[in-house]
């Protein structure tokens, strides 16, 4: 065999062994590489800030909450009834303690990641009241179906985080679910988690929880779960919002601060109003935050979507959303706080081209805008109606290849590649050269679940589609799956934890529904 | 009926309005009013420009044509057989003529389009050798079918081009093709097109029809069609190519100087060494252009896939052909040259979850990468192997949705808005307000081929998938379709000329496969 014959069997087989065995590593944190996408100018960011004080100051926000009420009347705002008029000078001073970048501690340190400025993470979706599940069954999701999502969490490279209730539990009594969502989060996956904010006390428990997992002393000065409160827009924060606000700022972990965005719906049907208007709505929640704890890390949010003005349904993958995040990040970064969007949202009701479509103008908008926490990023379907397993795989591939876009370019090889333009020439090509082979594995990346063989292959394949290929791959990583061990004695306390917690709690309440 | 009641009938009636008859009026050409994403320093354009001149000075290009080494001979180039060496100052001096800036002539003055800088144009696919028809059914396309493609781009508001052989029409001789596939083109539609680059005498009909339409001495001064160059990469440009660059250029219309990359199979496996060296075949091209005829208008192009390591195949998409789009939309403004690039290329095998993502996501890279004649924008499927109707109709839909958000924020309403956030006040909604009554028309893009409705409702309506939405709406618009009037004593000219030609033509040519 002569040298080349062999270098090529080398490549051929080290290609066909990469191809077999991926790998479940997490990928680093996104630190980026990219520049952003910025379609504001500094005047145009000082108009916007300027009309959500004005917002701020002259129509104000109501905080449907007696503590809230209580505790703005003492940080000397012009509070009527549950009416709060916030000082442009005042938000401006609270806002200011904010931690600009945060570290998240996971159990396994590893996986610890940074966020804010550069540094970014994708986190798959929550919140489903269905799924679509691995024979792509739309269905009631139960315990057992939430352990899978959390699993595949734990083993997508690109996700940097699990979440809570990727799908809701729907086997479980309503009051209970806060307790084994917690748990099933810190079970199955050794990467950082969120946690649920159904209520003040429900926050407690999670916190709590956090607390046995990593330890009370810890947890005071490390941030390792993140909470996320929702806003009524138009100018609107509730009481069970603001009290697991208040929960999780006391235990200095970071909330999401989040208006809930129907453009057109709730806000006016025009993109800068709309963000003006959602920028007030934030800016008045991370106030709150600092009013309950100075220093305590708190992270920009927003879940924006525009609605049909045909149908009244919410849309997803729009230009408006593109530009309106690009408008928002620049916002955040001029408070200079971390900020949230959300990723892969669509209308689809199954994993077709429209899913494809949306999810992708989504991604990329969303990375080009320079998102820091970026959430949904996995399996969102049919409005957040379900969580898809088949989705969920393709979503997480699509993130590992945002990753690497935002990454920027490499420059590390240059003059050796072009070394091999020299050595090539016109006319040849570079499959056996050298610098080709001890490249070929990091200098394309080469997505598992597009088929991208020829229309014969394909069909003697067997034909199959984007749905069929992800939920193959998807039982094959089940298949593969290692529980991340925690320490028994842990392990007990947060199940004695959980006991208590469930005799505790009445059982009258397995129906409340109100979140 | 009160008032606020009878402004809400309003709103209904003329939602419902605007939902059941689509306006198929082009929308102006695209000018950009977002900023654009350079990923590369000042240096690192230096740095790729350095690395493409000494390819050019040291390595060289192979030109496999006499004619054209005969022209660079005259030039004053390096000639030593076909390798043609080329000095950077004699690049520089060539490529200083090209017109930074463009504009064509339609049929139809109305859809003239500006090229070049800001401005950008969405032109959809070509060169398919099959189809995927009305019925979704994969199989042989005819001229039929490409005069409904035809029909379908002159349909399209945000196409801003027809094309040539979107499709290849089997059903007529390969050496009389581009006669037929050109009148079609021009009977069609009014908008602009392409013309046939199959060979120089090829070209020449293609152009001579044109001098027919438009008038010998209009086309002198005023571009009207654009041919496409593919060069071979690495680092050649074969007679057949170059012939037709003759042609084009001699009677001053546009040319897209394309190499054809297959990144890590014909360049180096690597992003800035890859850009380095297409750098380096594009400028040869475009050199060349203005040997030909110095003034000449000529684009910056290529088509530009990552190989799949694994299988050999092309794949759309990926980060690294993102990145790419990136750095050369810097190297073309770097020089002063439109660039073209491909739009909603990919591999999938039918209009699934696949084409969504890949399409989408180069349709971002490439709007944010600023590129001007933005072909492949709708159609392209199975790595342009075949066009696809549904996919046709949903990539024009996403061409629209790009226009929308290139061109950039509204801030025209901004106060009035700002009006309607103290009208409402928390906790209210928008939907009844004047402003939402008078804005919702164009406030939010609304894609007509995405359901976004309730799972339950779209259950009721039949469950359709994308593709089944996509080909009634073609269906639709195919029964909406108006022949746009050419002279009739043009078309007596034309059809005359088609005739002379085919009897001119030999009939066993109807054989040559060598395109």
């Amino acid at each position: 065999m002569t040298e080349t014959a062999a270098a090529r069997r080398g490549g051929r087989d080290s290609r066909r062994g990469q191809r077999s065995s991926p790998s479940y590593a997490m990928l680093p944190g996104l630190t980026r590489g990219l520049p952003l996408v910025e379609p504001m100018t500094p005047e145009q960011v000082e108009k916007i800030d300027r009309a959500s004080m004005d917002i701020l100051e002259q129509v104000g926000v109501v905080f449907r909450d007696p503590v809230a009420i209580a505790d703005w009347t003492r940080a000397g705002a012009d509070v009527r009834g549950d009416r709060v008029r916030l000082d442009r000078g005042l938000v401006r001073e609270l806002i200011a303690t904010i931690p600009g970048e945060i570290t998240y501690h996971a159990r396994d340190p590893h996986k610890n990641v940074r966020l804010g400025g550069p540094h970014s993470i994708f986190v798959p979706m929550t919140g489903a009241p269905y799924l679509r599940d691995l024979d792509d069954v739309r269905r009631s999701p139960t315990l057992d179906d939430l352990a899978m999502f959390h699993k595949l969490a734990h083993m997508s490279p690109a996700l940097h985080s699990s979440a809570h209730h990727i799908v809701e539990p729907m086997d479980h009594p309503v009051a209970h679910r806060h307790l084994r969502i917690t748990y099933s989060s810190m079970k199955h996956s050794d990467k950082i988690f969120m946690g649920m904010t159904t209520s003040g006390r429900n926050a407690e428990d999670v916190l709590d929880m956090c607390a046995i997992l990593f330890g009370a002393k810890f947890i005071e000065t490390h941030p390792v779960v993140t909470g996320n409160c929702n806003g009524n827009s138009p100018l609107v924060w509730d009481e069970t919002m603001l009290g697991a606000m208040r929960a999780f700022c006391r235990r200095n972990q970071p909330v999401l601060c989040s208006p809930f965005v129907l453009g057109g719906a709730n806000t006016p049907a025009s993109t800068a109003p709309a963000v003006a208007q959602l920028n007030a709505e934030a800016l008045a929640a991370l106030a709150y935050t600092q009013v309950i704890r100075k220093g305590a890390p708190a992270i920009y949010g927003h879940y924006l979507s525009t609605v049909s003005m045909a149908s009244g349904a919410p849309m997803a993958g729009t230009p408006e959303i593109s530009l309106m995040n690009f408008m928002i990040g620049q916002m955040a970064r001029h408070y200079g706080v971390p900020w949230r969007t959300s990723n892969t949202l669509g209308g689809a009701k199954t994993l077709d081209a429209q899913a494809g479509y949306e999810s992708a103008t989504t991604m990329m908008a969303v990375l080009m805008a320079g998102a820091n926490y970026i959430w949904h990023s996995a399996g969102w379907n049919e409005a957040g109606m379900h969580c898809s397993v088949a989705k969920f795989m393709v979503d997480a591939e699509q993130c590992a290849m945002g990753h690497r876009l935002a990454e920027g370019i490499r420059w590390d090889d240059f003059d050796e590649a072009l070394a091999a333009v020299r050595d090539i020439g016109p006319g040849g090509h570079y499959l056996g050269h050298p610098h080709t082979l001890a490249n070929f594995q990091r200098a394309f990346f080469m997505p598992r679940l597009f088929d991208n063989n020829s229309y014969e292959q394909w069909t003697a394949e067997g034909a199959k589609n984007t749905t069929e290929r992800a939920l193959e791959q998807a039982r094959k990583m089940l298949k593969d799956y290692e529980e991340p061990r925690v320490d028994p004695a842990i392990d007990e306390e947060l199940r004695a934890y959980i006991a208590r917690r469930e005799r505790e709690i009445p059982a009258a309440d397995a129906l409340n529904e109100d979140y």
